[in-house]
């Protein structure tokens, strides 16, 4: 007998009656003689539709309340999916998120979990239930309501099934797992088998959504095998693990792409002590989040500052830039058109050729390099938004990812 | 400076502009000095759309799943509205039901309030702060979401008025007031300046759809001031108050009418022991309430036994009391096209001829009275549904209730 997490996000849930599929999904899961806890997410468009409203209230909207508003969703769809097993003629108990008792801190709309108290769902499941926890939200010790941001319920299933000690937890998505890269972008993206904590890290932080990254990080910290897979198809999907001998052996395991950000660069910075902080203290007081920064060094005591903001926040940064009195700066220039593409694979730790491959296959596409920024496991370039697709199908194909049995480091 | 409890109405709620404008209508008590709690239902709309999805999973939905996903949308307007109260500048909570510990029985879909801890709400008051609580909901010791039943939101801002001891206690909805009828039906109802308790309770009970019979009942209590009135203007509504000198003297206060039950007779009926006890336990164990039971005697051991029961149940009422083997039973009739009208007024206490009015009004429209029940302070007659019109106008207008200068006792 396994103790199973599942989470299903909202477009597995979207209405009654895929609730109800979703129900006899797990079902089968425990006739098999297995004790499920469900992680549920709000209804697909729901939280959105919660955002439109406050913001015809109130441009900002508060964030305590915020949270109040958005917790709302969850609880809805543990309700109805409580009821759907009960209609199926089995026991289930829908738990929310102070019931369960996981406690956050009071980060509104991006709360962090502290603790949880699995009481209350280990009495329910030797009754036999099934357990159905809202995702997403939790309560901070004043009992005031948390959500934890986009991407939430991952983070409440993984969490719950390390305090649970859980055999696995099983993430079902919209697709059939993780991709060498977008599919919608390149046909030829292959599902991988199994990809390690560190690598599914990288791919979550440069772009991928089939995952948050905190769930990822957590999982990988409380070692919790993850299973990404289908909701719509009984298929294996992507397993994510600890490394081990066998996987090392992939050279490159997946590409992604980010379109969410923009770039600025100022140029003939003078290259003095305290310059980055005198740049970027204003950018992060504006809670403007900066993601790469590169500095050139140039002739002399000038540099080139380059970095990147997320879009939305490019023009507030430029004039923040603009604004900001620097010892010789020259032309301040940007774009907000610029794709940041990544490669992730724990095989680049001990092969060097991956960057210098990246770098020949974008310029014989004709593909300017903007910025390049690396770790032990990727490589990211930063290109013209419109060169994206080309990139991805290039680098895929040398690469081999869409094989069967991609390339291994002799 | 006084204490006031307002409950809003999903109609007042429906939309995040109506939410903005009863926000401003609050602030202006407020800034008159006055510390405001207001309790709020789900939009319009809301309860009727959950509890359609219910149904969609489960013919009969699990109640204490039921009342998870109902009070989910009693969360999403108190945060709606403090995020309004903040937007026009000012500071506002919301609080569930839990958060004020409105501790309730396990009755789930129709709890019944057991205590509430006022701390919270009296802290935030202190803070200036607007409170915002989620009407309808409630929880157990165990905590367990519960709801308090249709109106439910009526009895919560009653109760909160209680605990806190508030100066007053206003029902905002839809109308000016409590009428003397049903305006719909006859367009000379005049809205009562002034009602008692008892009154308010026989109206409630009656078919009056104004306030909730229970939220009355507490108000009666506690000797909670409730004031009935308009969301949209800011006209004076009704108040509902203790008896005294003055009121005494009205005649007859209201006219209401019920067109929600079914009639049931059963003649020739051997009139021994038991017999009802016979006939109305497999009733109330289908879950059947029974409202009014008229007896009739005749001739010898016979008698007739008419008894009304709810229009939703009448078919299955009549199987049951046809499977019956009651000695000597005659023929089982029945109409479910019946309507009950009745006559309120605290006045009918020192004045005997109320009754006979009615039944001399009914006879000269030709309107036959199937059952009559009487109170001290009410009068009650069933007739056929087609003539519940005809019978309220010409009742209304006899005990001259569209006047503004109503007849009072000598």
């Amino acid at each position: 007998m396994a103790l199973i997490v599942q989470k299903f996000g909202g477009t597995s849930i979207a209405t009654p009656e895929k609730i109800k599929a979703v129900a006899e999904r797990v079902l089968r899961r425990q006739k098999q003689g297995n004790q499920m806890v469900v992680v549920l997410s709000a209804m697909a468009g729901e939280t959105n539709r919660f955002i439109d409203m406050a913001r015809q209230i109130q441009e900002s909207p508060d964030e305590r309340e915020m949270d109040v508003l958005l917790a709302s969703g969850e609880q809805v769809t543990i309700a109805l999916f409580a009821m759907a097993v009960k209609a199926a003629g089995y026991d289930a108990v829908s738990l929310l998120g102070d019931q369960v008792k996981i406690i956050t801190d009071g980060m509104h709309t991006k709360a962090r979990i502290k603790s949880i108290d699995i009481t209350a769902i280990v009495n329910n499941l030797r009754k036999n239930k099934v357990v159905v926890v809202a995702g997403f939200q939790g309560v901070t010790e004043d009992d005031d309501l948390t959500t934890l941001g986009r991407g939430g319920s991952d983070t409440t299933a993984v969490a719950l099934a390390a305090v649970l000690r859980a055999d696995k937890c099983e993430i079902f998505t919209d697709v059939e797992g993780v991709y060498t890269t977008d599919p919608g972008v390149y046909a030829a993206a292959r599902k991988i088998d199994r990809i390690t904590y560190d690598e599914m890290l990288e791919l979550s932080s440069l772009g991928a959504k089939v995952l948050d990254i905190r769930a990822v990080g957590l999982a990988k910290r409380y070692n919790v095998p993850l299973h990404v897979r289908s909701t719509f198809t009984e298929n294996e999907g992507t397993w994510v693990v600890e490394e081990n001998k066998n996987m090392e052996s992939v050279l490159v395991s997946g590409l992604t792409y980010s379109k969410n950000e923009a770039r600025i660069t100022i140029s003939k910075v003078h290259d003095i002590p305290g310059i980055a902080a005198k740049i970027f203290t204003p950018i992060s007081e504006a809670g403007i989040i900066v993601d790469m920064i590169i500095q050139n060094t140039r002739a002399g005591e000038m540099t080139d500052m380059t970095f990147t903001v997320p879009r939305l926040d490019y023009q507030k940064s430029l004039n923040i830039i603009k604004n900001l009195e620097i010892a010789g700066a020259g032309h301040v220039s940007g774009s907000d058109s610029i794709a940041k593409i990544s490669i992730v694979g724990v095989g680049m730790r001990n092969h060097t050729g991956i960057a210098t491959t990246v770098f020949r296959v974008l310029a014989e596409e004709g593909i300017n390099i903007q910025m390049i920024s690396t770790s032990e496991i990727k490589v990211s370039c930063v290109i013209d938004e419109k060169y994206t697709e080309l990139a991805i199908r290039s680098l895929h194909d040398v690469f081999a990812l869409g094989d069967d049995n991609p390339p291994t480091i002799e």
